[in-house]
């Protein structure tokens, strides 16, 4: 385990360095045998895990159900929905062979499950007294990717997927609100980053989509990264697979349907939302081990000192702090507080001989300078005051990261130059060519229609035609 | 959600059909749009659930940690371990194109994934202080499938597949039968199967392990249900994929490792052990709802019934009991009562206006008969008290099931007579050529040395030549 090369490349000199060399050497991801794969280690999991668990809770409390579909999806389905076709055609990995033999219709390895769940909702829906049909799913995805990158873009990831079925527009545009909502409360209090909900232009919308709202998030390096979508379906979907109810009225109609995902990207969110030279920085409320006890000592001391460590590791434990003791004999205390700063743990605790003769540890955290003690006392109590203060203390500095980082632009030169570090708000004509010239100008694309952002007319930032959009909006270079 | 026929055929008459009607509908699964593919609907999906949790839990306490490794396989890393190949070669499904072209070499969608999980380990472990490596990973596999079954066979299964690397046999060798010991807890203690523990015979061995153990079930058809497994893979996998350590010696070394499953077919076993003539019948810690309130009473009476029935279920929710009020209007309590029973629901509670005006619900128990007056005040310590000795019915239930099906014989006319409805305890030569005749004779096939059965010798059932373990074997017809 020990490493050569403790440090990393500093983020203002090559941040797409930093990110590649952190996921590896904080020991979240590894790469794959096949081309563009993900594992995902143990520390790197466990922060999924955290993730997921808050994630399906509140997926539960707003009266989905979880459910699983399969995996292969045989290839004219796909091709029921046109836009949605051409959308992931190109991004499909297919098996021809299976059992020894050539299949008779190749199948593809879901890439998002619309089609096998409106397949199945159509036969299990036939009344109003069905409706709505709230599902969800956890899940692994297949998109053969041509550049992948760690946690962001891999040929399989792992993700949740909604998928719901209702009466009418207004229910079912009801429900994309609430997910979109879901995702920002996530990944504002769970992920501590402060993200911006809207909608996408049509030139941005999911393949067959009607309506696609964002979760936008700003990284470090002034990239956008989209990190929840939720999207109306319209009776797009519905007229393909024959998703039909009887109302009320004992009319035959078509049903109005969503689908919303957040995936294992969010772990490459929190990466690059807080992480800096040093390594990763985790929100608590993520973190493996939100605090880690390294106890110091050599030879004797250390004998004396680890049986208190332990005491003390469990009065935290008890208190539902999650603990580590650093206890490896073969690391000195300068080689373990670098590993632990590397892998993002919020709050170190440093135990030697003198410290418990007084009574104390010595604490540090991830973003702090210095030492400060804490009675043993009153450990617990102190460290759940100091791991809630640091999640907000991430989402502050998050946010005043993003805002300082982001521009209400009136030209094209304030555009340009505010793309290049951050976000622009500027107001767009809404047609597809000038979003296209854009993104060949300056990589970067509209991200989002801020929900809160205040109305407001003006002229198009590129081409001087009127606002399309009745506000401004957000755009950047994004992952 | 009608249906027009609710009854299904009893076990007695085809215990096979009956498995097939009940699994639909009691709306557990459904067919998947592809052969032999399945889809878990909702409620099946939450007994996955609440038994996944159970079962990560006992992984996470025993020092094991999650993580996750790729779907896809290029094919010649399944070729390294000859036996292990030779094993799943058949049933895999192949990936010949992605991206939109031909691949340059073929993937294998994961039936399994020791090979894959070898490549890392290899490169994951250099040192003792690496030792031992506990893994564990959630997932989805696929085995071609020529005669699919649902939830026991199907060509996509979910499951927990963990995998260990060791520094020696006996260490590795504890930890399969840690694995082993944890399955036969989650069986007894969770799904109330009293399942027998032991050692495969060669011939039932995973392709590539040494020795592979086992849990297994009895099928109120008699059969016998592999619950759960676990493998000792001496350094074979080792060898095939170079998982080295360097020892405290200094000596280089080759890991032991080990694998164990548990899959979503426990679904179907817990089906198959407690289900009877008018559907399943769930142990109370795997039911979604353990309760269900059924209000009682039209029109105006309803309008009363229901807020007592909603406080009720508030009570007994706060108490940790798992309750469901079924308030749909327009159902019979009649219908409701056997959708319930289909469903397997442990305790039904009917409330109607003569009964709150008593102050009790009456209680019927999915395997009782008749109903007895519950009072509300005492409602939720009652139910618990009921779910607790309703669990502890099931087991015992299954256990006399078992054993009086479970014959020790001395015959070979014996042998037939008791396979035919059950399990046989008989010695055996241990020779591959006899197990081949029995199975050819009788279909069944040694299922287990039972790890608790005494010590005995004699001659075998089949060939009269001494027996080879020691003890006696179970044989019996399997799924």
């Amino acid at each position: 385990m020990a490493r050569d090369e403790r440090g990393v490349t500093p983020q203002s000199e090559d941040f797409s360095a930093w990110y590649n060399e952190v996921v590896f050497k904080a020991e979240l991801v590894d790469r794959g045998p096949v081309r563009g794969t993900m594992v995902i280690r143990p520390y790197g999991y466990r922060i999924w895990e955290l993730l997921q668990a808050d994630i399906d809770r509140r997926i539960k409390e707003t009266g989905h159900v979880n459910a699983y579909f399969p995996l292969l999806i045989p290839e004219s389905h796909l091709q029921r929905e046109a836009e949605h076709v051409e959308g992931f055609a190109p991004e499909l990995a297919v098996v021809t062979h299976a059992g020894g033999k050539e299949l008779d219709e190749p199948l593809v390895i879901r890439p998002t499950s619309e089609t096998v769940i409106g397949e199945m909702m159509a036969k299990w829906i036939s009344s109003y007294r069905d409706l709505p049909m709230l599902l969800n799913q956890w899940a692994n995805v297949v998109r053969w990717e041509l550049r992948p990158r760690m946690l962001l873009r891999t040929t399989e990831f792992l993700w949740q997927e909604g998928h719901t079925a209702h009466a009418d527009e207004a229910d079912a545009t009801r429900e994309t609100m609430l997910a979109l909502g879901l995702y920002a409360d996530v990944s504002r209090e769970i992920a501590a980053m402060p993200v911006v909900a809207g909608e996408k232009t049509a030139g941005e919308r999911f393949p067959g989509a009607r309506r696609t709202f964002t979760v936008e998030g700003m990284m470090r390096d002034g990239r956008a990264l989209q990190s929840g979508t939720s999207h109306y379906m319209g009776t797009n979907f519905a007229k393909a697979f024959g998703i039909q109810y009887t109302a009320e009225s004992g009319e035959l109609e078509y049903c109005h349907t969503t689908s919303w995902g957040m995936s294992s990207r969010m772990v490459g969110g929190v990466i690059m939302t807080h992480g800096d030279d040093k390594g990763l920085v985790l929100p608590p409320l993520l973190a493996p081990y939100q605090v880690v006890i390294v106890p110091i000592g050599r030879g004797d001391q250390a004998g004396q000192v680890l049986p208190p460590a332990r005491e003390l590791a469990e009065r935290l434990h008890r208190a539902g702090v999650r603990t580590h003791i650093d206890d490896r004999p073969h690391l000195s205390p300068g080689f373990k507080f670098n590993d632990w700063e590397m892998r993002g743990v919020p709050i170190r605790l440093e135990l030697g001989p003198r410290d418990l003769a007084g009574g104390s540890a010595l604490m540090s955290t991830r973003l702090g300078e210095g030492k400060m003690p804490v009675s043993l006392d009153s450990a617990p109590a102190r460290l759940q005051f100091e791991l809630t203060a640091f999640q907000a203390l991430l989402l502050q500095r998050a946010t005043e990261y993003r805002d300082s980082h982001t521009r209400t632009v009136g030209s094209w030169e304030e555009f340009v130059e505010a793309v290049m570090t951050g976000w622009a708000l500027a107001f767009h004509c809404g047609t597809q060519e000038c979003e296209d010239e854009i993104k060949a100008a300056t990589s970067a694309t509209p991200r989002v229609i801020p929900a809160d952002g205040p109305a407001e007319e003006g002229m198009c930032v590129r081409c001087d035609l009127p606002s399309a959009y009745g506000k401004r909006l957000i755009f950047g270079r994004a992952y």
